[in-house]
């Protein structure tokens, strides 16, 4: 077994912007050279997280709504209090969904249903550049 | 170190309906024939989740009841609208809770609490097979 | 590639009680020589989680009451009601927010954004000792 670790840079622009990385995950597969494994999608910062989602702008629209439902951007925290940045509700949704994901690889492939992108949401109130970490970890 | 993927297949009944798969992956795992490493569950498609929990019929109906209160049945989707499937709901709380979770493993059996099962949640609004992805990664 | 297995106890007071476990990790994976991979922490039982946040003492305030708003500790359920445990809630919380996540391993440390540290959150009613697992897996 063997690992690579590939570093992906994302424009995002918060309020739980919503980016499909399928594609960049499954180029990342194809020149790992492993065919049978799996591969963890990570993304660093308190702000952002990573899922599964049928990737299209209905439900892109939808779960935007919900996050905001869940933990609105006008709502009082103690952390923006605090720090003065407006944040608490990103760091919040950020906290729940998780920073990562792990999907099975099989024939160099990774195991999705028909509808089930990859996506990485950013929470935070403002443009970012995001670093997310892709390994591909398996058999080649 | 060696991996080892396996299917199952579950025949689900929609609404977030809640299956112990724990005996199904303790099998993959004692068949495998690795004794220390890491089991990772994960469920295809874009409207179903695994996660662990006490399973007994009493949390079923308590978890069952927080996800419609999270994201109803019945709340207005633009997915729905769009796409005419009803679903809009299954999709948030899948990409809320996650298509996959990692179990520790230690003399060939996942290392988990007493009351801890694992549990694959099918969130959509009608029956389903549902194509679940079993891997087992470590030492022979 | 290899794997190494370490346990970590936490004493944890309850009602989501969130600690900071970076540190810890951070010795593991040091102390199992691995430089490049990925780190796994799963916490047992079925009333606990790992995520991460930035873990400073005005958004620990803001988690825990958002825990609070999404599954009250005062909320009816059916399973403090069969099992007189009062803990429902608990479970709630624990099953939707996952038992472990995986971090990225590069030059022997977590790849983590600069806020950003591993928690595990105790959503039981109750004091308990807390069993975690820490793995570590890559290349020497």
């Amino acid at each position: 077994m063997t690992i690579k670790t590939f570093d992906l840079n994302l424009s995002t622009k918060g309020f739980s912007d919503i980016h499909d990385v399928t594609s960049q995950v499954r180029a990342r597969i194809s020149e790992s050279g492993i065919t049978e494994g799996f591969c963890h999608i990570f993304v660093t910062g308190s702000t952002a997280s990573v899922s599964t989602m049928e990737f299209e702008p209905a439900l892109v629209k939808d779960i935007k709504k919900k996050l905001e439902d869940f933990a609105s951007e006008h709502e009082r925290s103690h952390h923006s209090e605090t720090w003065g940045d407006d944040n608490g509700f990103s760091h919040i949704r950020a906290t729940f969904m998780g920073p990562g994901i792990t999907v099975p690889v099989r024939n160099s492939t990774p195991i999705l249903g028909t509808w089930q992108q990859i996506v990485v949401l950013d929470h935070d109130n403002r443009s970012r550049n995001r670093h997310v970490v892709i390994q591909v970890v398996g058999i080649e």
